[in-house]
């Protein structure tokens, strides 16, 4: 069983190398999930868990890769920005793709009963992924703005939409033909006018989606210590200075967020 | 809040459209699996239930994507081979990747418990993929050598080696430097001189990893019915054909499986 | 000047081998050459130093390049069909398109004033190319056989086109309009019943354009050869074997042609 | 002859997009140029007639093609930097890559006798030709810097080893040997105090290349004109501005040249 002879199937693998200072994004989707929430029985237009769920296996792609700066995500998607600079796995795009995905996949179904409690899951889901790169810091805060534009018109239309299906009893149909063609004024003013809901007010996560960013944190822990000459044991406070990746639900579009975090775009991060 | 401002960061995703006319394969493999396989106590040098929810996680993969011909799987990866004329998604590459591998992480944690029963799955693990094309027969079939080649030479090795730590009570580092430069026919001396073991009767599933095909299946059930003028139920033996996806432990080196299967590379499957 | 601080920017070139095992076909255009045939005065619909130019450019790119199996050329472009098992360059695609492109363009000028006599080049005419993978010898024969359809398609079009224009005196516009919505029987039969031609009798290299394949050539020649006993040179004639890039107009959507130079797509070619 | 049955044929070709808002480098180099040198007995080191005519070619390049910001030659090689924001020919890397290629070997055979007056071009030259991506201003400087410290060396050591050897009578073995392991600071000695030579002196095209960039240039012609009441034409001078392509023998690594010519990395250039 001479493996070398076989051996020269390995030349068919082609180099897939990332080009060398650009950002690196890799966007993940839920596959099917339509159908997947409505078979686990999502709260419509927003189902807390689901996004609480999303955002924890986010979290653990953030720790377990390298040389991830920033992700962002709304609804059944989440996008993953790797460093300018990153050379984990000598930037080979596969690599990057299949590592983010099967880490969420297998992140969500473990922490699922975290989240969803007796809501039992049903069968094993899927996400697809894709790679971009993008050359300049502007570039890439334009792809973020566009994700959490996205996000701002879905979930209007979604909120106004479940809005007339569930209180004023259209159905589907016809709560998408009384949209049809309304501007976000629109919008705003069906909430207001016939379901007394400011849209402003409405929770930030749904309407601005949600940042993962690396933040220091100061933990404060009691430890337990029996200092040498005293016979018991005594609990002291203890601060540890940690990095950590912490959810923010703010608008990512205008300028502010990249000043207040000069950080993320360094480029020396 | 204008997404059309920034949608042209639309054009920075480019086409990974793979060549028509050419098997896909995506070989999938776990990530620090050596760790993982440590702290979750498997078996050495093989575990059954490790080896079968690797099996159960590319049945799924094979039953949920599109046009999967064969899979093979040996230790922590498993390869899928699309076929050639499949148009699943267009042909592109990140779509194949991270759906197989998502798919089976996903699967992975959700069938864990089916295998490792009260053995507890501590974190979620991750898996990487890659993408290879083959233009020809020829070519794919010498691709399933090469990794069933691997199986044999690791197995081999992998086998004395955990006999003589085992069995005999050398470190690691000893059982290791006992095999340096050692050929196929010393290893299968060890192991009978010392073990008493004719490794060719060692479990095939070790030996050749595992084949995954479509094979249609007659399926007798019992059926409970009524007949118009009879007054009790009556139960009937029902048979169904379906075509599922069959574990097989041969060997696929020869040409004796591409005979017996000749529609795995029929041009029109 | 210290060259090695700025040689990180080679990291930036990417890998672009070619796919092992598959046909690489480089296709050549002229740029522009609707307004370069215009201006050099072309004969129309067909000028014969033209397209005999284009012929022996072809086959100095032939004779000066590697492992170029087969090409074939019609009007203002030229396919060169590189081996499947070539490493010329490691596969690498830059290198084919652009040597084939340079050594056709500086050939193009180098030779034009063999075929075109005293009309002056007036100024260098610019060529493009692009490179596509065939896996299998049948994609490959159809890439061929399209072109060759393409050629027929057009030169009937165009010969019926000029006979409207040069003897019945109509604008290109009325031409055009005349011919709009016809099929090739209609075609046939316009320049058969208003102009006396029978579209099967016109030259073959208009109607199915130029294959170049390696043929081997006995060449014989006479050489002076001065026999030991005797005082006065003799003449005698040496026959020579060699390779030579010969030019054929024939059908090759057929059958016929690839049994007969069956050489063209054996494996080990 | 149906065309349409082959035509899925077009379904092979790849996209080969370059990404958005990147540098687009083409470098082309002189194929087998050390023995072309030789069959037309260019002079050593540095032939003027070889590199005045390479320079006329990448004119023609940078005039025929569009988007062109900036170019750099040396002995046989030349670099071609397309605009950032270019979508010429939808900024297809083959497209890039044969039309430069293929302009410079059709000018470099049209304009050769211009330059090298009665010494006869023997064959028609061949060039090579790559595509590289510079996402930052930075990095294209720098790209830039590698090529012109390339210059440098190659310069300074052809300089002295041609000394050598046509001054000193060494061999070229000789000279290669007494160069082996030297410094910059050891070759301009050597220039110094065995040739009177000071390296510095040198005509700045041997020792910096040629930089080519657009320049507006005033132009003053003299016209002959009749005005109305006049018997006589009168010659008057007449000045247009025209955009013309300069070549410069420059330095590029220091932030001068680019601090004077601002407008060639301009983002909206």
């Amino acid at each position: 069983m001479a493996k070398s002879k076989f051996e020269y199937v390995r030349d068919f693998e082609t180099d897939d190398t990332c080009l060398p200072n650009c950002w690196i994004v890799v966007r993940l989707d839920g596959r099917n999930f339509h159908r997947f929430a409505e078979q686990h029985e999502f709260k419509k237009p927003n189902d807390d868990r689901a996004l609480h769920l999303m955002t924890k296996c986010a979290q653990t792609v953030m720790q377990e890769l390298e040389d991830i700066a920033i992700a962002y995500g709304q609804s059944d998607e989440y996008s993953f920005v790797f460093k300018k600079k990153s050379k984990w796995f000598k930037r080979r795009a596969s690599k990057f793709m299949t590592h983010v995905v099967s880490q969420f996949a297998s992140s969500y179904v473990f922490y699922w009963k975290d989240y969803f409690k007796d809501q039992q899951l049903l069968y094993p889901p899927g996400f697809d992924g894709r790679i971009v790169l993008y050359p300049s810091n502007q570039n890439l805060k334009d792809y973020l703005s566009w994700r959490q534009a996205d996000c701002h018109i879905n979930n209007l239309y979604n909120t106004v939409f479940w809005m007339l299906v569930q209180r004023s009893g259209l159905t589907p149909v016809q709560a998408q033909d009384r949209l049809q063609g309304t501007l976000a004024g629109d919008k705003n003013e069906i909430l207001f006018s016939e379901f007394n809901i400011n849209y402003n007010n409405e929770p930030l996560m749904y309407r601005k989606g949600t940042v993962l960013i690396w933040q220091k944190v100061n933990e404060v822990m009691t430890k337990k210590i029996k200092l040498p000459k005293e016979s018991e044991e005594k609990e002291v406070e203890v601060t540890r200075t940690r990095t950590k990746v912490v959810p923010l639900h703010c608008d990512i579009i205008g300028e502010q967020f990249w000043e207040e975090y000069p950080e993320i775009l360094a480029e020396d991060s």
